[in-house]
């Protein structure tokens, strides 16, 4: 087994990695909002956790063991708090409160995914919860211990099956495994000339069987596809047999499974086999940023574009704050100095930053591209070259970083993500933003509250909110009353404005209670059903998608 | 209620519609078939055929009635027959002797999708099982009455329910009244310069809920996409409530229903509002006919050319033998005579057909076209021009007709289709048409077996077979002793080489026996899981997808 990569307890990423947050986007912040840099840091060392001793016996953990001879079963505390959370903002707050509130009483790591039928039947058989665990980037509550009436709580780490089974290069095809990590998935397919293409802000840690189970979309996804569109095939181990569904490129014979087992969130079983369509790697890369006249404007000209047919393969459309905060966060360069006379020069003391990256064949990447830029300069909007384009891009996987230097300031900030058709999406827009600014303001200060188009479709878009206010609580109770405060609203107006609950993060259990409203009492039903199947004892993942 | 279009009992579309074999492909069939222009019509008249009287007692069809107060509930004899059947060879077969095996003992019509549920609840209540008919060109069985131990069983017509329910232009997207035909969407569209772009062989009878229910493909699906890529959102009327999905352009709200309720037919419930995505309506077309040197080199150059990203909407790829038989059917035409000589002159005595059709805005279908034929030409492929690609164009729908006229000559001629991801297309050609040619030589004669190529993915294509053989039997029984006997060595090939039983017509009660084969036990499981939370009496469409 390669030697795991973790993240520390309290954030994300590489431990190292710079978590600075820009001169003059601290002092902007500590004057509105009380930001005072590392003052609420938290728990760091294991001593500073309230961890309780792991309730299943010696005998159990032996069972346990036998089940799973090239694996192992850990109950180290440590290992046990690194697989007892996520990495949402709620998580955030216990474990650097050192309260994780719950956490498993084993890890359980298979060696070999036929190992993994044997551990759900034993945990049926004994009434112990399992919660699947793969790159643990869920930002929904996906991966904490809820125990209801169970003997005990194992997480059933997928971190040793990882890398690749087969590559069918003339059909597009390739089979992981599913702890495979979006950088390693990557690795291997370099040689062949392929590329997953499917990079969430998360890639670096996130893995091929989360991206599934949590129908993930990546920041290429407007050109790539959502993980959902990518799955040809997939294999599942549920605790009443196995599922294998072959890839096909097309078929009608009966409903979609994968499409039911995709999305379920370990609630059915361990996906523990996925056959994607891959790409062939871009030969060609163009990055160019733009400024558009206002959000509707910009977002106007991205349907014209996708529903053109040559649309970039990531888009983003910030929204005025956020281009402002943009700016802001890149400090006082010279570039960012420039860009504003830039603007100044042209009138344009506003605007939206638009970042397009069209990546391919370079034949088509110039056809795209130009189409594109003509309608963009149409619509009034103003380029601004590569550069700030290729700076998002190298860039892309760093904004975590930020969040947790903010927290550490002792700010509460979070995000949260929509989608809708494209006549909806100004009046979601709307209701989502004043909803958050409202529910934020009662805390004092001027919060910050803004937005991106990040995902494009022939029929709507995304809309992914960022934002920060003061968090003047010190218990996690309050901690966690006001985060559940403002999520909660912005819940409520995203489903009262037609958007669906979540465009990628996925429901876990924070999002779980808006689901029935947006699939209906039969919805549910439905997906109970599927459950009482596959898990008549319902060990998988507990609390999960449905209540 | 307008007007309703019935097909004949013993065929195909339009009565009047003329179905003349061409002379030359007559003489062929003649000799080695025994092919005999109209000597096996059949019965045609009421009183041909063998019909039981409703077992329904008036008591409860005037329950029945009383659940559809706008709409009808009719044991007319002869729509009664038009509803007991499809258009399958062995619904043909069965209708020509006059031996519909059985039909319902009523037709119930609502006047309003509202009217569904009571209809549902009722037969529920009363044990009587429901078969939702839509255009009625089902080609697998999916509507044929099957009793089991239920009191009685109805066609539940969905013929009046048809219309626009309306159009949201800036986000492509359209929503549609169950019962309305293919040619009626496009014309309720057209005034907004928009297409559903879903033209099965069908399209002039088939219904948007049987798109929708069977998992359609149409012929332009390689441009446009198969109806489950389109339809964004849906509602469906079950016994036990009804399920809206609302359309959303992508989201992470766990499995996606709409997979599981699409192909469904009609077991779970009746779909009874459809929002699809919708496309712009073409401003260019260009149609152009190739031959490929032969089946294997065109095949490999359509996997280049949709790998590429400039494949034409519409691609049908023939092998050999079907070459030599579309152009025997296009008669001794001066153009035919002319393609022969041109051929022979290119030293291609043989060779492979293709049809190409790129349709969209003009700039697009231009660059498509151009990188597609320089594909071609760098792979031998020899232009034809558009001629023939046009001729196919014009009698796209025709086909059907030519089926009814064989049979009326005395053939056994059959159709099915498959697909598979690229890197095994060769193999599953290979075993399919062998299995076929051996099956129907068993009869003697020289059966013909042809094939094409007519959906591309990224990831692979589908196979279609048609099939003519000698029907020696005179029996029922034994007519479709024949039909079952060559369709299921068909249909363990398939399997046996990796191949979906079915791209686009459907499981039924046809492709019942092999659905487990290719979804596993646990993948029956799941289906009935479905079936009996949303259906617990098994009511809907009985005998179809599971046994
Ligand atoms: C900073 C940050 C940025 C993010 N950006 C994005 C983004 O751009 N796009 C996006 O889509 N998401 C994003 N996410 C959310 C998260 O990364 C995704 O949900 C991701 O797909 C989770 O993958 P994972 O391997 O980490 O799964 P985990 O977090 O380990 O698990 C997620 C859920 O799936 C279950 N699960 C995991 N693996 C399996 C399996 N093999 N079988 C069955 N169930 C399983 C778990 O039990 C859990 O409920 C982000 C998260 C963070 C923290
Ligand atoms: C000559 C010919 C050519 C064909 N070509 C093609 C082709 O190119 N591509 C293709 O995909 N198919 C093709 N088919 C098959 C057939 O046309 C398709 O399956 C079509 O989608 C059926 O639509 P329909 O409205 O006629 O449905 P029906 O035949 O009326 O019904 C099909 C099945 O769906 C159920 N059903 C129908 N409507 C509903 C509803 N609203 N809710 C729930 N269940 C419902 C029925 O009970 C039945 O089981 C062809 C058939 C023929 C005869």
């Amino acid at each position: 087994m390669a030697e795991r990569k973790e993240m520390p307890l309290w954030g994300w990423g590489d431990a190292e990695h710079s978590r600075e947050v820009p001169l003059g986007a601290a002092e902007n912040l500590s004057g509105e909002l009380g930001f005072a840099a590392g003052t609420d840091v938290g728990a760091r060392r294991i001593g500073d956790f309230d961890l309780a001793a792991p309730v299943l016996s010696p005998e159990l953990l032996e069972r346990l063991s036998s089940m799973v001879p090239t694996g192992s079963v850990s109950t180290e505390p440590w290992l046990r708090l690194l697989r007892a959370a996520g990495k949402s903002y709620a998580d955030a707050v216990r474990m650097r409160a050192g309260r994780p509130g719950d956490a498993p009483d084993a890890v359980v790591t298979p060696g070999e995914e036929e190992e993994i039928a044997g551990v759900l039947q034993l945990c049926s058989e004994l009434r112990i919860a399992v919660v699947p665990f793969g790159g643990g980037t869920s930002v929904v509550g996906g991966l904490s211990t809820i125990r209801k009436d169970f003997i005990g709580s194992i997480s059933l780490d997928l971190g040793a099956l990882s890398g690749l089974v087969s590559v069918d290069k003339d059909s597009l095809l390739a089979t992981f495994r599913p702890g495979t990590k979006g950088p390693e998935a990557e690795a291997l397919l370099k040689p062949y000339g392929l590329t997953v293409g499917h990079f969430p802000q998360s890639f670096e840690y996130a893995s091929i069987g989360g991206f599934v189970a949590t129908r993930s979309a990546g920041q290429s996804s407007t050109g790539y596809g959502r993980i959902d569109r990518n799955v040809m095939g997939l294999k599942v181990t549920t605790p009443t047999g196995r599922i294998e569904l072959a890839p096909m490129p097309g078929s009608a014979a009966g409903p979609d499974l994968r499409q039911l087992l995709i999305g379920s969130e370990g609630t059915l079983g361990v996906i523990d086999e996925v056959t994607l369509r891959v790409h062939p790697s871009p030969a060609s890369m163009v990055d160019r940023a733009w400024i558009a006249p206002d959000f509707e404007t910009g977002r106007e000209v991205l349907r014209l574009i996708e529903q053109d047919g040559c649309a970039p393969d990531v888009a983003r459309l910030s929204d005025e704050r956020e281009t402002e905060v943009n700016l802001l966060l890149a400090g006082d360069s010279l570039a960012v100095k420039l860009l504003r006379r830039y603007l100044r020069l042209r009138r344009r003391s506003n605007g939206c930053l638009m970042i397009t990256c069209f990546e391919g064949e370079s034949v088509d990447v110039a056809r795209r591209s130009q189409r594109a830029s003509a309608l963009m300069r149409k619509h009034h909007c103003l380029s601004l070259g590569s550069r700030v384009a290729k700076g998002w891009r190298k860039g892309r996987f760093a904004g975590p970083y930020i969040r947790d230097s903010l927290m550490d300031g002792g700010l509460f900030v979070e995000t949260l993500e929509t989608a809708s058709n494209w006549s909806n999406l100004g009046r979601l827009y709307d209701a989502v933003r004043t909803e958050l600014q409202g529910e934020l303001e009662k805390e004092g200060g001027t919060p910050v509250v803004m937005c991106h188009v990040s995902h494009l479709y022939p029929t709507g878009a995304s809309l992914y909110f960022t934002f920060a206010g003061k968090q003047p609580y010190d218990s996690v109770e309050e901690r966690l009353a006001l985060w559940q405060r403002v999520k909660g609203a912005a819940c409520d107006a995203i489903r009262a404005s037609g958007g669906t609950i979540t465009h990628h993060h996925a429901v876990g259990t924070d999002h779980a209670p808006w689901l029935e409203d947006e699939i209906g009492a039969a919805g549910i039903r439905l997906l109970k059903a599927a459950k009482a199947e596959l898990d008549p004892v319902g060990i998988m993942n507990p609390g999960r998608l449905m209540n």
